[in-house]
């Protein structure tokens, strides 16, 4: 019997435990100080009336003989599949239903959807970067390449011809630097892509963020990515569904691959490792397309988005560089006194008492930098800024 | 850019499908006949009132700003898993609150534990049996040992000390064959493990049919086994949750493979490619545990085991030879009159009306042999017996 061993090539991650550690130690040496949290990227507002009256309904009808339902399809029920390909529609996207793959989130099928693909291909990936793409990589064994975002680039990279992937993951607006690409620059990956035979994973969990119109709000906006893209989005940050729990994942039927069609093979990976999204919260999302729910999150979203401006105003005020603040709700800014990540950490908590998230925690290339979550509550942010301005 | 060739080795599964084809023609040629499905394994009565009202509860929680939640552990609230090592602790069994995962089904992870496991291990796998555990195998690219079941054996194959096996996949009370192994047996495989240096997976998704006081209910009943067994359990057919969705893994502390902690890979694929169950659900399956929720998921399995008893009462008359319909949901029977399992089903569909599984779509050892389940209500279990009893 043998272990995976690819596992033991992965780094501990002590991010979040050294954040809870330090502030621990902290709050315990100062009992009476109020602490503020923009570290970690959950919401805190609670979901939409239209979604909750949907859960509500949906919980009735698990209770009762005549509307008890049992088993659905794995790659979810037609109804949110339906209301997902309107949305698409919505932003000029025409998908079939059977594009559509009903997840529990983004996080579980950016990681799950390595299955399908063999793990000599080589990955490109960025740095700094959502953690789950490097650690799923690892775990499978593949050669991953790293691409340096940089104040050079704002933290956008663009691709290499000299640089041979595969499989290419790109998130936009991005997690942790808020950085958004532009459509000409997607369209230089689409071309990378369809160049070199690769497959980008495109994580679009932040999209609802996106308000200027000239942004790309999927990456199907960009011509001939249905050869070349699988895309992920999530209700987490769109609707709060952090502890709610669904997404979804577009395999284009044009992806083919070795003669393969990528969406049959992740079809056959779903109906075998996966069933479903619980009824009761698939009805919950499908509510965030009606009307009154696309008004609803519309509300929670300028707040995040409006939190933003406040985070990333106190910084331009200050003429520190950052990127992020618009069209997305983190905020990522360049340590002030060339200080590193964890010592900016340290300062920020000693003196004004907040908690965000050191850059060196999502990337070597993370290092000196910091990001500030628009997640918390107004109060809160108002209140962390005047700290901070006090102090910086 | 490669797929995974696993994949190509996949044989495309018909059973499902085959039989949805076959009764649609059916009912298409026959439009007056009514039509009594006994097929697929999903369960017909409603999610118990215990179970609503909290859910009711949780929904009602997310809706309001202090009671909303985001983010959870992976691996579950506290809450829920204090409840099942309660659960377990019922049963005579001590757990650790970290040795168990909450999860969105036995599905799931009894698909996805293989990530942890190197890929040149050999898998010994009974036939037949549930499919997932072969194809899971085959898109990981293991090579595969199957283990016979048949009349000799009541379809409970043994271990065999001549073949060498790193993972073993056991499912008792079994699908799709409802025979249930003995606690010497169990014993058996424990010691078969534990000399070969071996991995038992064990799903125990149908532990909640066993009410024979002799027959083990976990197999951590068995001495050692915390030494080299993973156990499978859902809250699918134990409390109706087939579309709700939750499950749970226990993977015990003491499970320790080349120097490492198969609960520390676990935690690591968990917090990695999963990011837990929705809390509205996690409050329902906690529901499960209480005084009433017993009492009332009591009610229901007991109602699916007097259908069994029906089943199995009437192949007795008829003297046909039969595995389960005593603590398991499910009744295996050679086909009569040496009918191959498909030649059964159109006999069984054309003069009675009435739809089950052929054995031969749960892999070779099947063929010859009919699964009924009895998950349906009661009035349909009867009628289809009594169509049964006129035909045979």
């Amino acid at each position: 019997m043998n272990i995976n061993k690819n596992y033991m090539n992965l780094k501990d991650s002590y991010l979040f435990s050294s954040i809870a550690k330090r502030v621990g130690e902290f709050a315990g040496r100062n009992p009476g100080k109020e602490i503020i949290r923009l570290g970690i990227g959950d919401v805190t507002r609670p979901l939409v009336p239209a979604v909750i009256q949907a859960m509500s309904r949906a919980v009735d009808e698990m209770g009762r003989a005549e509307t008890f339902r049992g088993y659905g399809d794995e790659q979810g029920y037609s109804f949110l599949r339906k209301a997902i390909c309107g949305f698409y529609a919505a932003k000029g996207i025409e998908l079939q239903e059977d594009e559509v793959f009903v997840s529990d989130g983004a996080k579980s099928d950016t990681g799950n959807i390595g299955d399908i693909f063999s793990s000599v291909n080589t990955v490109l990936i960025p740095d700094p970067v959502y953690p789950v793409y490097v650690d799923t990589n690892i775990m499978a064994g593949r050669e991953i390449i790293y691409m340096k975002g940089n104040e050079d680039n704002g933290f956008l990279p663009l691709p290499e011809p000299r640089v041979k992937a595969d499989i290419i993951y790109l998130c936009s607006p991005n997690n942790p630097t808020g950085a958004v690409y532009t459509k000409e620059q997607l369209g230089l990956w689409v071309d990378y892509a369809i160049e070199n035979d690769a497959v980008i994973l495109f994580d679009s969990a932040y999209d609802s963020f996106v308000n200027d119109k000239n942004l790309p709000v999927s990456i199907y906006q960009i011509s001939r990515a249905r050869e070349c893209v699988i895309e992920f989005a999530s209700f987490s940050k769109t609707a709060g569904f952090t502890g709610t729990r669904c997404g979804y994942t577009v395999v284009p039927n044009g992806l083919i691959r070795n003669d393969s069609s990528l969406n049959k093979l992740w079809l056959r990976r779903q109906t075998t490792k996966f069933n479903g999204v619980p009824y009761i919260v698939q009805r919950g999302a499908e509510a965030v397309f009606s009307p009154e729910g696309l008004a609803q999150i519309q509300e929670n979203i300028n707040y995040y988005l409006e939190n933003a401006e406040i985070i990333s105003g106190t910084l331009a005020r200050r003429g520190i560089w950052f990127t992020g603040g618009k069209n997305s709700p983190y905020v990522w800014f360049r340590c002030p006194g060339n200080m590193s990540s964890w010592e900016f950490f340290d300062f920020l908590l000693e003196k004004a008492n907040v908690v965000g998230t050191p850059g060196a925690g999502f990337g070597v290339g993370g290092e000196g930098f910091f990001r500030l979550s628009s997640f918390g509550n107004r109060e809160d942010v108002v209140s962390a800024m005047e700290r901070f301005k006090s102090i910086i």
